[in-house]
């Protein structure tokens, strides 16, 4: 599938963010960078925080309006960390990631990030089919842009991604030996011969320990190896008993 | 509902990544910042990043150890970007925040972020329940350390914000009384006494018998209950083996 995701930026004032952002994108996949008006741009710091994602940098698209910038976008969305009183649909990030998703095969969408003070104009707003509204503390919303363009990347991906796999990725995951049901009940034998034998009783209800112990062993999902550890333990515990008696009895 | 998530930054590089991560928690609403060993803190860079969230700062724990860091929670969960080839479980960060949201109940839980090169120890995660991973592109892994916080910290705002509304049948769920970290030490400890003492050993690579007993509880969500059998039995081994030594040695 061809991925055009645009990540659009306006008018960002500090060089870093947009550094932020490129390392952002990168780290999700994501390579389609495009700067509209930056205050600063090439800048070092911009080169510094992208800490390796520079070759988004290098491949930005650097252009004068929003319109530039999103003309063959086949979906726009605006984010906010604010509630915008505006007759555009306000989204939650995972909503909107499932959108775009979707609409990825309709050709190139785009995702608008506004200035570090003042967002996004109703204006610019005006342009998108939606808004997502990153939900953030009340007394406190202060997103950094890379944040933001992070966490949008990061549902973007996730949707992709889930979109892209049909069911388990659990099938790579390396096999693990398991003990059989029968082998369970050899160790839970040998738990219950040797607690008599250290003398190790729930006095009020008998049963009640070795159930305790069966519910705890099935809740872990024992390993096979586990279980021999287990059941090493018991026979050192047996084996000590056995040599201090003989000992005693000489 | 008495919110307690330990946000723990393990010997952090960067004093700007501490700004960041204490930006990002309290835009999502948390405030518990941990910082263990810190290279440099108090520190310029910290206070610029935060912008705004520098109270985290001045009320962030400063401690040298990991255990210290992480004594009185009952869920340890550590962060990474790669695949751990571990028996420790791993879960997407939707999994996780589900999992903790679920878990403050009990008391206090953490989250634990590796340092900025190299993430966390074996040792480290031999103390978490399971680990998260945030899945990332192949070939550009480098998720900054502030933006790991932020996705963290995002994931967990909405799954305690869903929790919240009502609906939950699972609000009426009795909470279990789980063991603390600490506790958890000490039940360690007393294993690897009494092993000695019955002299069970893994003669090729000694710690890796306690690092497999480790992985087993830590998966296994002990209860405080269970904590206490356990230490039970442990302790009724060694009155045993101390009574048949005393009449050994009469």
């Amino acid at each position: 599938m061809n991925e055009s995701i645009k990540f659009v930026l306006l008018e960002t004032s500090h060089p870093g963010n947009i550094g932020a952002s490129a390392r952002a994108m990168k780290t999700m996949g994501f390579s389609e960078l495009v700067l509209v008006n930056p205050k600063r741009f090439p800048a070092a710091e911009a080169s510094e925080r992208a800490a390796g994602a520079d070759d988004l940098l290098y491949e930005a698209t650097v252009v004068e309006t929003i319109d530039a910038a999103i003309s063959d976008a086949h979906f726009v969305l605006g984010t906010s960390a604010r509630p915008r009183h505006l007759a555009v649909p306000e989204w939650s990030p995972e909503r909107a990631a499932e959108v775009l998703a979707a609409r990825l095969r309709d050709g190139p969408v785009a995702l608008l990030f506004g200035r570090e003070r003042s967002g996004l104009s109703n204006e610019e707003l005006d342009r998108c089919q939606a808004f997502v509204r990153i939900r953030t503390n009340p007394d406190f919303s202060s997103l950094n842009l890379g944040a933001a363009v992070q966490l949008m990347a990061y549902e973007l991906r996730r949707h992709l991604d889930r979109a892209r796999e049909p069911a388990g990725d659990q099938a790579q995951s390396p096999s693990i030996e398991r003990p059989t049901h029968a082998q369970l009940e050899l160790m839970y034998a040998h738990f219950e011969e040797t607690l008599s034998q250290i003398d190790y009783h729930n006095r009020d209800e008998p049963r009640l320990l070795m159930r305790r112990l069966r519910r705890l062993f099935n809740r872990s999902d024992l390993e096979l190896a586990e279980l021999q550890i287990l059941r090493g333990m018991l026979s050192a515990v047996q084996r000590q008993l056995k040599l201090r008696s003989e000992f005693d009895g000489n």
